[in-house]
């Protein structure tokens, strides 16, 4: 059954990006040796708030070399929500929309097929799929870094009682902790 | 050698207490079976705030039944930078310290002796260990709880050349992570 899974490195305290918006402090991060896990192995769909869409274009230069995309989401849908008009690298399956997740929800699962949505953002976003019952996962890459202040990992209160660690995994200096969320309330 | 070592517990998103400095939130957690280790083991010295200080007074109603004390940290002395003019339960060790971490390091690494100084209190005591060059361990239980806001785990900035994880533990769904702190800078 498809899942949806909030996945993101932070700060041992809490926080996704810097007072910059940047996420610099990671790159020197060991992660371990081998190859790193795809992230995207299973993954449908993606998700993603517009901060962290123009992040991307920018750093890894997407609009000048349209491949650079494809290396990273293959033809997968990526759904951008932003009021904004944004533009798309060539060839990618972009989709943008607007408004509450509610009103999105069936059409990013039936995007997602058998597989899993990932969501790949700031946590205002993951905040709102929370908020709309629809999340089902939390997994967290904790890195050895404090951050004095920047972009809140999770800005919600979610009690113990809602929340099951099934996964601790090390690699490197990273620690990823996955938690499953129980959406009782909705 | 005496380390000095933040050690507390804190919700995966960042924070030690909530809006209200409540820690309530960490009752419900699971921590596993078997007696929880003895966490001031080793410790000789332990360090706190006024406002940490204050709320353990109350908690455990420790004015009222100073053997309460005498439970938590037997003849440890325990330093409490404060400001205020503060009550100590009967017979408790309680050295009331104010200004500057520099000012009363050298008191405080004397009275423990061989063993290690404990800082349990909000991060912000933790940072200003930190900014004298002072803080040798951090000692992270990661709880699967979030909080939307409130005392925050440690508001400084630390790159990763200057952490490094020496111990992932889960118990229940608690998960103690421990970073080495370099204090190269001082």
């Amino acid at each position: 059954m498809t899942k949806i899974s909030y996945r993101t490195a932070a700060s041992f305290n809490g926080y996704i990006a810097d007072e910059q918006g940047s996420v610099s402090w990671l790159y020197g991060v060991d992660r371990g040796d081998g190859p790193p896990p795809n992230v995207l192995d299973g993954v449908g769909v993606v998700v993603t708030g517009s901060t962290t869409y123009e992040w991307l274009l920018e750093s890894a230069n997407m609009l000048a070399e349209p491949a650079t995309w494809q290396t990273y989401y293959a033809s997968r849908p990526v759904f951008v929500f932003t009021a904004r008009q944004l533009p798309a690298p060539a060839g990618a399956d972009v989709r943008f929309v607007q408004g509450r997740v509610e009103d999105h929800l069936e059409t990013i699962l039936a995007a997602a097929g058998a597989e899993d949505v990932a969501i790949s953002s700031g946590g205002e976003l993951a905040g709102q799929f929370l908020d709309a019952g629809a999340l089902d996962e939390i997994t967290i890459g904790v890195a050895p870094v404090a951050l004095a202040n920047g972009t809140q990992l999770l800005p919600r209160r979610l009690e113990a009682d809602r929340l099951r660690l099934t996964a601790v995994e090390q690699r490197g200096q990273l620690v990823n902790l996955t938690y499953t969320v129980s959406n009782h309330d909705s």
